[in-house]
């Protein structure tokens, strides 16, 4: 079984530090894991702006590389939209948003999830999310710590930036599991969890292991509606093609 | 790994049809399925009345089962309540009761989903489930098939009815998944989804592989509020103990 | 006209203190109240844990019960679920659970409301049940003090954690009213009442003639969907019977 | 104990009927009802319109009545809004709505009620009250029926129209339970809970004994914000004071 | 174009100062704003209580005027009920409420906004107006300052009230946009919008230039349902006409 | 003043149906309209998939024109998404969806209102855009006509087909008001106005009217914090820049 571990950033590093999540406890030896880079496009992707900016390219490069490549599903590692509708509406393969994903799962878990995101400008765009996914009543909150999106490896600050917001999730907001929106956070999950005692959840980590759950039970996005085929041959939708 | 797929009704022969269920498309040859059937209490619970009346001898045996079997995680095959939050309680190990996980797998593939029944009479019973999972605002309608629950087997009769039933969701409801619930409609979830070109979720299947999932990400329920251990020795809970 | 006010717990000391409740302030001389306490089960139900090892017990002797002294109406005078569904499908008189009776008349005395709990642990139990009563719009919250349930008499202590919590749930979360979530606040309800100058409702109080209204109206719940009788014989849900 | 029933209309005949609903299965021979009618005002209040036009002389008139007679409680004993929050706030007695009366106890009896009301046109103002009350989740739907509002006597096309009608909210929109929205529907209630076994609650009778119930407990609206006594002397705010 | 602005308390100094908000930046020298000062009531409507005294003749007046000034629209310029909905019945000109309209479009802003209110008291019923308006899901707060409603003028006290409220709805409840519940505070609108760099709503202003809109549009109320003409003829429903 | 009408297809034939809708009944002869139409992409965007394939150039190119033309508003003029929230970030000039603005404008006038759009299969993404508007609790539905969108002139079969839905949406659905969710049903609006004697919204139409009221107000979407200015310089997140 191959499972696509797709990072819409352009940003190699980052595609590094997801594909240690993406590995973190799989069992079975014969998925493999095919990391996928968006070749164009920002190197953080941190705003509504940098969504469009870079996802239509990312949707491209993708297609192609899922033509040759034939995965049997998409995992969309990204903590956001990142244009995971217009996948599923191309695509017949289960593609699993983490940001989905996580969200759904984090209540299976405890009464109330709080989501942890990279800036408090987030809050809202985060808030949007989980709206549209309909499970709103189950968010305690979602509270950002003002990290710098540069640094990849594990620091003090960081750790206990991370503490003191997880505390105030716990003992202010009422959550009981946490949802770690942001990449980098990954590597601190065992450690906060081990601290808190609390399921915190690492999307990626677990994006990869529904997607092998999608594949092995031969469900993927139902077709009939929302995610059926565009009207047109995607071909149409590319700039320079039809507009000219 | 052991899963323990757990049946609340004292009935051998469901069990038989839940375990086809859990063994669907398994790949990991060194996940061990094993079947729990509640030795105590109502053949098919099919009412609160009969939930209470069962479930008690159900968490009794099944903890003393567990003690001995040590399980990595629990599958409660039950659709409907059978004292899920109780489990939850009494257990550190995952338990992942199928009405739950079916409808938090449901709404990644589709805007909408709807619930198959048995009895009309269970549409209430259902729509408080899933309002306390808060996912309905996904929940497109929940219809039940007036089912013999005696006859396990294939019958065109039931074929009919469950097309009928699902052809409704689909198109007077809005659904664009279906999740089955009642155990005996599993082995219609092929043909069904073949026929309506919809995902088609069979909930014993996708829970097995959900606790299959928790397991490997060493994720369990957050025991600090919600499911916090019961204040008592569990002992003294049980009837006859205290209450002399 | 008979009432029967049943106690879940296994515990005569706190049906005493129930009956109280019930008493105060009946007019109506006509009125016999009938206490019920469990007489198997635990004497502190505190968890989903402790309901399901009581209720079943609970509920078979409270039929009994009935079936002899035939009373016109039985309260459910446990502050919780205790199997308030499953008493509603097996009987035709009406059931008056506690929880939801006094949840159902605070709305009418202020904007919102909040339920005072004993545990803390116990806040995501009750947010499930006001939100199955679908009156979770006019909740303020629920609170908790971390009450020794073992203690029955009026005492300082309780005194002071009570006016302290009362204090936090009017000036920081927007109550109007309090409900008192634990059958021993009851004796605080009117000393409390006239500190905070709000309504202050005993649940027992108000269920006991709200059980009244309904059986001097020939209201009951309805039996054609939710709370239909069960589809088997009720003994045969009873453990030994059937599943043998 | 005196209640006091009042009717915003200006409508003598109408006030007897009410009383007839009000009289109901009163089994306390203390208790004394006492008629109100608006000696000024419309004598059928069916608009928004009209019900600011007939309000405040109804509100004006009743205070010096209350002041004269002393009732322990109101009965506002129109299905809607007639300034229900106007004499919470002026007056320290309780008052009891019976549109807000009757939805409280209504979900208490069923899964979902429905609201049987007179026009069509008075939906939309039917369910702005019931969400004004937060319980919405548990209405079925609101149905008209085109009722002459000059018939009081039982009319055969009346009944007609009448088991039209609930047959349609019982079968097509999951009622269990009937609320009568209109009084001069209440003499059908028994027939109709017969004819169709399921609650149907007529509001003027379960709205007096509720006030019992309130004056029994002591329970009275919460005057700590929202039914506060209005900032300025009563007086101040009758046309022709101050505004001059 | 004529559009009425409409003062539904008896208040002329008041008027003046609403009128200055509704004059403020309208670019069409052709739009005549005519102000209506209820000229029966209270100065101050504060309350329900104040509201049902002073509408009724505050409807009747404006009614009159409007057949003889023959506007196009009406902004009803009381942060509050006020009649809306009777007018909205009555007319088939456009009315425009300033606070559903300052409701309707401060969503468009930012992610929430909050209420400014003059009393804490007057919380539940601003909250009871937003849920009506069916936009609750937007609002972040109300929140009161305790302003004296006598004081028209620009004072250091109010200016400093509003400055430290403004911030707490910013910093702790998340407002982005903040709309001015009372016309006394819309003098403080710019500067206020400087300080914080948000938008501030002065309801008055927006709703003017919204009749305008509505009016070059050719948009007015719905009459099919809920805003159609009451059933009888509106002198009917006068005092004094039928209820003899 | 001058308010940019964007298209974000490309398609200068549809580009002058909205600007026909864009000019309607604007009376400020001072008012200049600037049409855009998005140099590169999809003639017709009718998908998520569609939507990022073009919005990345349309919001590249019209951030070029706004440096130059400098107007003081821009006008959104596709209903749906198309980068709202992108534009909202990157610009301090007021950005008006045409989706948005409809939608907070038809709840004014009636109690629920439906929304017209070309496709069933749109039906999901418009129900998920006004559940982010947060307003669904005053949408009676979304319908579709399945209407040829290369088809811009008036047609019979068209009138037809919007005709039978709008008669369903009336009295199937509950609306008062209806908003044509697609440019080219704009052109019937008036004739659908007159003869269903309700509201139709032209969202083109309303939303430059919006546009010039937030222009003379001042009022523009707050950049505090969701609409805040993205983090990084904008052409580092245009492709080819960062991610090389």
């Amino acid at each position: 079984m191959k499972i696509m571990v797709a990072n819409p950033n352009s940003n190699k590093e980052l595609t590094d530090v997801l594909m240690e999540s993406a590995r973190r406890d799989i069992r079975d030896s014969s998925v493999e894991l095919i990391p996928f880079t968006n070749p164009l496009g920002s190197k953080h992707i941190d705003s509504v702006f940098g969504d469009y900016q870079s996802v239509w390219s990312f949707v491209r490069e993708i297609l192609k590389e899922i033509d040759e490549v034939k995965p049997d599903a998409v995992v969309l590692a990204g903590f956001g939209n990142f244009g995971m509708f217009a996948l599923k509406e191309a695509l017949s393969i289960p593609v699993i948003p983490i940001a989905e994903a996580s969200q759904m799962i984090a209540p299976m878990l405890g009464h109330r999830y709080s989501v942890l995101t990279v800036f408090n400008q987030n809050i809202p765009y985060q808030e949007d999310l989980t709206r549209l996914f309909g499970i709103e009543s189950r968010l305690a909150s979602v509270r950002g710590i003002e990290m710098n999106t540069d640094i990849v490896e594990t620091t003090d600050t960081t750790k206990a930036s991370l503490e003191y917001t997880i505390d105030k999730l716990i003992h202010e907001d009422g959550a009981e599991v946490v949802v770690l929106g942001g990449a980098r956070f990954a590597p601190y999950a065992q450690m906060l969890s081990d601290k808190f005692n609390i399921p915190v959840i690492d999307p990626v980590a677990v994006s990869v292991k529904l997607a092998i759950l999608f594949v092995e039970s031969g469900l993927s996005q139902s077709k009939i509606r929302k995610f059926n085929q565009p009207p047109q041959p995607l071909a149409n939708y590319f700039v320079g093609k039809e507009g000219e």
